[in-house]
């Protein structure tokens, strides 16, 4: 896994929008990790992750997540973000 | 992992708290979910998991998540949960 995609991920986001990007990405076998700022998007990355499982089950791929904080600059403000590092099992 | 120790978490659940609780049962070597109702309480639930890798990192200790929808009846009205099951690596 040499590059590693990060989807931004908001409170309006669409779970099942991200849901496809995040299956994609992990089917090329890419690293990839969510990010959220603030709790609606934490909750709308959650659901993603979960409608996702559903997509890459038939491929017998299975997912987990590993969190951690990061911070981000936003228009020159820092800001704590959270971090979904997906993992394939 | 003969129990499974679930910790149900609110919007107002403190996440450090939280992440004690669960670094001690994972140290006993017991099966634990998280179950959240809201995205406040996902919310608090996801900073409580980053707190308590923390904790349990000393320990030569690393978990990961497994996340779904399961269905909770609270005061006989029927409502949509997120579980989180730790998994140690």
């Amino acid at each position: 896994m040499s590059e590693i995609e990060v989807l931004k991920i908001a409170s309006r986001s669409e779970p099942k929008a991200v849901a496809g990007a995040l299956a994609t990405v992990i089917r090329k076998n890419k690293g990839v990790e969510l990010q959220a700022i603030g709790a609606g998007a934490v909750n709308q990355a959650i659901k993603a992750i979960i409608i996702s499982r559903g997509y890459l089950s038939p491929n017998g791929i299975d997912i987990v997540f590993a969190p951690s904080f990061t911070n981000v600059n936003i228009d020159g403000e820092e800001r704590t973000a959270i971090r979904l590092v997906i993992e394939t099992k």
